[in-house]
């Protein structure tokens, strides 16, 4: 299981790749059979192809990400973060919440946003 | 589907059931056969009865909850928010998921914190 260090570093990682504008180093946190639900209650994106893909569009967008609250960790292989998008002049209120496969990747996200967590 | 707004008004009705001190008002926000895992990754609660000395508990602790960012919705049935809570000299960083079922109810309650996610 992975650590609760490695957990948060890689939510940490998650949020300095995209105000990085860096794609790449947010798709590689994810397992190859990776699922993604973002935002929950929509069709989830699989695999590495359409993880890739999906992560050109949001980086290349512009998104900047800033942590509302310290990472949450768990007991177990979970973790969470409540953060703010600013995006072509939006703002969405977002809590992710992810598990992580036995080698430390990202397994499964979970994006909690809805239609009223866009403020524009 | 319950609404977004009946969703974000039950996890406010969650935060000020504790700090009302009012254990009964808390544990009526759940499905008879609701599941809680508080933390995640550890042994899951269920049901009427450990639901109701769950928080029967939890509230005479005299927890105090805040909330660090607003609520979130999704596109779904799941809403979630991050949280401070202060108990016994300890302030505890809490990010709560739920999900409704179709009468409006939680049916599933997983609250993220770790050993790290507490302050002394």
């Amino acid at each position: 299981m992975p650590s609760q260090e490695h957990m948060k570093r890689v939510l940490q990682s998650y949020v300095d790749g995209f105000n990085a504008g860096d794609a790449a180093a947010v798709a590689t946190l994810f397992a190859d059979d990776a699922v993604i639900e973002d935002p929950v209650g929509t069709p989830a994106i699989k695999g590495r192809e359409a993880i890739d893909e999906f992560y050109a569009n949001a980086v290349s967008a512009g998104s900047r990400l800033t942590l509302d609250a310290p990472i949450r960790g768990s007991h177990g292989d979970r973790a969470a973060m409540a953060f703010t998008v600013e995006v072509t002049g939006l703002r969405i209120r977002v809590i992710d919440a992810m598990t992580f496969d036995g080698q430390g990747r990202i397994a499964r996200m979970e994006a909690f946003w809805g239609p009223d967590d866009i403020e524009r």
